[in-house]
């Protein structure tokens, strides 16, 4: 069966072939990106693009080669759909990557050129990356009383060992068959996540436990957005109390900067930020385990507080404020300091029976 | 049920015990770890420390702060092993920094320090870090014929869609039912490993697919060890055809230097090279993909061709001496230029059919 993205790409091919059948100069149009074109939707709650358009044309000395390289990326995409496999970005690059007959030209010399004409491509015919099967890397891991299908096997997440389920870079093609978490808490180390696993916090509280390591994966987030809406189950968002934890919450529920025309299937604003909060590290006497911040993090700190999305945000002003008075972060597991298992016996339960958390 | 490494660890306190009630300087003993006690054993392949010993004793200046650190991370492991839970290194650091009463000294200011009073543990206990319930970071998917048991959950590594089962960070506790494979592919690159999975490499070739993401992960590095020895699967690694592939291979077959006391539970002598090597780049016609080395990659390539384990080995040789001719090295996904499927069709059936690997 033909899918909706294969027939867009092909769309694409056809509207370029009548412009050449015209004589026209065969052209492309799509919203132009970068943060000049980027704006917050107070409404949805979401980054997106404004309405700046873009047109790439192939009669055009300053467009030839990232048309061609398009074009390309697009074929790549389509092949790539025909025989139902799925790629990553780098592989995309290999198969892009050629020498233009009777000359000396790649079409394309570096990975970071078959990226942004994906990227490209997204915008041109509204399918993401993952439903055009190309895929970003695979990480993390997911727990709790859930059962999917994939690829025909039916999947228990809660009967896996002390591993847990591996989370593939493509979802969109499982299938949710019971569920009876009632929330998810997502988190931002893997080490974390075997603390609550092996505590069976998912099983006492009732929910689902998900990790990435570092910033959170295209795959996690299209997963948790997947489960937000499909499931109607809320997220918790668990990460170091520091300005990178509060940024890898900002992605995941507005969008990034650079993935903006994608914050429609990758943001989700419903998450919530458990922790670590700067109360927290008062309330639960982290102060003690203070690691000063860098330039660095000072200045993200400002950056965030600066963004429209929390411009207008008492609740997370407060949070900037006060750490920036601290001067210094504190990392999850500095709980452990308290005792190995406080994080799931106490500090969990107590902070989502208060719904201590910030929107 | 107590454990062995918990009575490693008593025996440690109750020594001590002897020692003060002697009237004695409190002393331990184990073997000195670093370059000049490492030696390569020729007839275990393996990396091993040699025969000088180290003595820590309190009643010294410069050992009193660390024989305090050893003795505080070997409660720590000894609390952990009481109430059958693990931690991370990180927890491990926080569990253990404290100040010492009546003064502003705390028992540990860095986590390099816990780390390395763990890895002391080791040698004086002859137990593992994962035996003694300190965990390292979690990484890794599989995939293949193969039934385990863990936690009480019976795993079907052949039933888990396309994400596969999350590998944890200590699979000291895994039990295996059922193999049917008859080797191991082991990658570098979780996307690799997506591809080969697609594929269905592990059904068609009969095999077991692992991969973690980058250097190779402890709790993998003991899988591979534990499936080589109880199951006597032999494992082929595949990474890129470039000096850190080499070292991945290097460290993964005969151990690494910093953890040569450990080599008897993490270095698999049986794990060979499938690639990429240097004939495959000529063979599959991958010199168009080339990248040119950098000095760390040069120095690498000469640091490894110098190492006892690779000098006598003409095969090895060969490559380097290739490679340092190239000037340039290649990436395992340039056989994607091939084709998307290359790989899984054709260069890992014909590879495993020639036995076309290194030792």
């Amino acid at each position: 069966m033909k899918s909706k993205a294969e027939g867009a790409l092909e769309e694409l091919g056809k509207k370029l072939v009548k412009d050449i059948e015209k004589g026209k100069n065969p052209s492309i149009e799509f919203s132009l990106r970068g943060l000049s074109n980027v704006v917050y939707d107070e409404k949805t709650r979401k980054l997106a693009l404004g309405s700046k358009e873009a047109t790439r044309t192939f009669f055009n000395v300053g467009h030839a080669k990232k048309f061609l390289q398009t074009l390309e990326v697009a074929k790549v995409s389509k092949n790539l759909l025909d025989v139902e496999k799925h790629a990553s970005l780098r592989d995309v690059f290999y198969m892009a990557k050629r020498t233009i007959p009777d000359s000396s030209i790649n079409i394309v010399d570096e990975q970071t050129e078959t990226d942004k004409a994906i990227e490209d491509l997204e915008l041109i015919t509204d399918f993401s990356r993952e439903q055009l099967h190309v895929n970003a890397n695979k990480m993390g891991s997911v727990a709790g009383k859930v059962v999917i299908e994939d690829k025909g096997d039916t999947i228990d997440w809660s009967k896996l060992g002390s591993g847990g389920w591996s989370i593939p870079s493509n979802v969109e093609e499982i299938e949710f068959k019971k569920i009876h978490g009632k929330f998810i808490i997502y988190m931002e180390k893997a080490a974390v996540w075997e603390r609550l696993h092996e505590d069976k916090v998912w099983d006492k509280l009732d929910c689902i436990i998900m990790s990435s390591q570092g910033q959170t994966t295209r795959g996690i987030r299209r997963l948790l957005q997947r489960m937000n809406k499909e499931l109607k189950l809320p997220i918790l968002v668990l990460c170091d109390g520091d300005p990178y934890g509060f940024y890898i919450y900002s992605v995941m529920k507005f969008g990034s900067i650079s993935l903006a025309h994608m914050a429609d299937v990758l943001a989700v604003p419903e998450v919530r930020y458990l922790g670590i909060t700067t109360d927290d590290i008062v309330k639960y006497d982290l102060k003690k385990h203070f690691i000063k911040m860098n330039e660095k993090d000072i200045a993200r700190l400002k950056q965030m507080a600066d963004y429209d999305w929390f411009k207008k945000n008492k609740a997370w002003q407060r949070q900037f404020k006060m750490m920036k008075e601290f001067g210094a972060k504190v990392e999850i597991q500095a709980l452990s300091s308290r005792g190995i298992s406080f994080i799931s016996d106490v500090y969990l339960p107590e902070k989502i029976k208060n719904k201590d958390w910030i929107d």
